[in-house]
């Protein structure tokens, strides 16, 4: 099988070539793209820079003769977006390995976010203990392996953790190898705390009746995930079991999914059953998140990372005239 | 290889299942953990919730009958932690792949975390894209794949993503199997932006001299993981090339590594080398996590997720005097 390996050769060149060289011993092919900026490379790549940035059309050399080294980063992190699609689409990957520091992971993770779900894709990074691992793996599976020690040479601890990322990918690519099962007609199901005793219900008799459904958590990635699912894959039907991410998004809490959510099915004229299922509040982490204007709201506790807040009847109206105007639209 | 597979029997058995049939078609031997508080197996586990359970030295029966959930959360989190470790110290097992939803994957990362650095772990987690993996990782390399979809039985998402999961832990138990290479004597070092060209050049010339040097990122997480290394597998010498952490323990910075920061080699007899590097700031990640208090000093915009903040000259000797009481007991 063909595994990428993404990362800067200029500054961790040692790293990735120990990655290429476990690949290889375990029978796989690697496909070294270089997303390096400043330095020279310890060796060729299979994809140098200058090949990443020009997908997103621009030149190598005159961006770096303007000085403009955010710029660069920005590009190449669009260019390898483009060229990992392509490689992914046309076939010629399996499986994609990126490391990365704290630039480093944030240029990769957006390449990762276009790959499939399903599709092999391992980030080791020194950043996501710190910072979160939230904004690199976005809407998909992007498999999140932390560095412990900065990726800055090779030694016993970098050794095993980049070990066992070559062994992770391997092994997803071997397993996408054994080919996947065949499907039932496919119904996506939004579903949140209050309303899951009635999805559950639900889904055991569509299962019965031969469908194989598909539950989103409705706290913003779940439901930016479920309208992703539906464009890319399609479904026989879609039941809305939480309406909350909408009013998240007219009013300021945490669980938004996006200005576009609950608008695919109907663009795409999927049936859909809609019902006002956790209508009546929006989400937080922990209290401390709540904004100082909710604050005299009825507010809900739920455990220490989720506190909910109340609508009031205004904002319940404004919700459903928004949830209406989408689904006249379809 | 043996592979233990824990999660909540009760809420996640079909799921649960399909990992154990996975793993036994790859050749490995699956361990079924259940670690479910209150609904029945849908098939016998390998080793049972009471069993668990009873390694925190509590009674199930009697927890429940209390109506004790949190608690009995609790003591279960705390008893896989002790099963865990024990069976890795044994030898019984060569892996772990967890499921878990909130709840769950807050359970099982306490274990994970016990686990050494390089040993293969997965979690399987519908909250990470949301919450952030920090918690979940800690200081150790635990392999964070999101769910994407709710884990809610088996569809074509999970099918997926727990076949990449398997995929990834398999890959990692076989990596192993191939063993680990032969050491140098290591040596630690701290080190973070400015002091990363003097720590580079110091680095080549302690591997010339037949040094394994192995860096960690001064930004908490990063000085906790160095502080752990040097308990569990020692080394050569210390060299500090950023303080910072201390100063951020001190003042409130995000980047503390807590009150045990520099102890360690003093404690052990470990020689150090200690400079000031980055003593005179404190971090913080965008703008708004800046403190009011700190608003009206020298603030840098590193970058949008990374802020720093100038020190006072009396904070700088409260940090100096802080660092010499700490090496004074070496």
């Amino acid at each position: 099988m063909r595994i990428a390996i993404v990362g800067t050769l200029d500054t961790k060149g040692e790293e990735i070539r120990y990655l290429r060289e476990l690949v290889q011993r375990r029978g796989h092919h690697p496909l070294v793209i270089d997303i390096g900026l400043l330095g020279p490379t310890p060796f060729p790549p299979d994809i140098p820079r200058q090949e990443v940035l020009r997908k997103a059309g621009v030149e190598l050399k005159s961006l770096l003769e303007k000085g403009e080294e955010g710029e660069a980063a920005e590009r190449m992190a669009e260019g390898l977006a483009i060229l990992l699609r392509e490689l992914q689409q046309e076939g010629k990957i399996d499986g994609v390995l990126a490391i990365g520091g704290g630039m480093g992971s944030a240029m990769v993770a957006r390449g990762l976010q276009k790959l499939p779900v399903g599709f092999p894709k391992v980030l080791v990074s020194t950043k996501v203990a710190q910072a979160g691992a939230g904004a690199y793996v976005g809407t998909r599976d992007v498999v999140v392996i932390p560095s412990v020690a900065d990726i800055q040479g090779l030694n016993r601890l970098t050794r095993k953790v980049l070990g066992n990322a070559v062994g992770a990918i391997c092994g997803m690519v071997e397993a996408i190898a054994q080919g996947p099962e065949a499907g039932r007609p496919a119904i996506t199901m939004s579903m949140l705390g209050t309303t899951t005793q009635c999805g559950l219900r639900l889904k055991e008799e569509l299962e019965a009746k031969g469908y194989e459904v598909v539950v989103f958590h409705a706290l913003g990635v779940g439901g930016r995930a479920m309208e992703e699912f539906l464009q890319e894959e399609g479904a026989e039907a879609v039941v809305e079991l939480a309406v909350n991410e909408i009013g998240n998004y007219l009013f300021g809490g945490l669980a938004s999914a996006g200005p576009r959510r609950m608008e695919v099915a109907g663009e795409l004229g999927i049936p859909q059953i809609v019902t006002p299922g956790n209508a009546d509040f929006i989400n937080f982490l922990s209290p401390d998140t709540v904004p100082e204007r909710y604050r005299n709201r009825r507010i809900h506790r739920h455990n220490p990372q989720a506190t909910t807040v109340r609508l009031e009847a205004e904002e319940m109206e404004l919700l459903g005239r928004t949830i209406a105007q989408k689904l006249n639209r379809s």
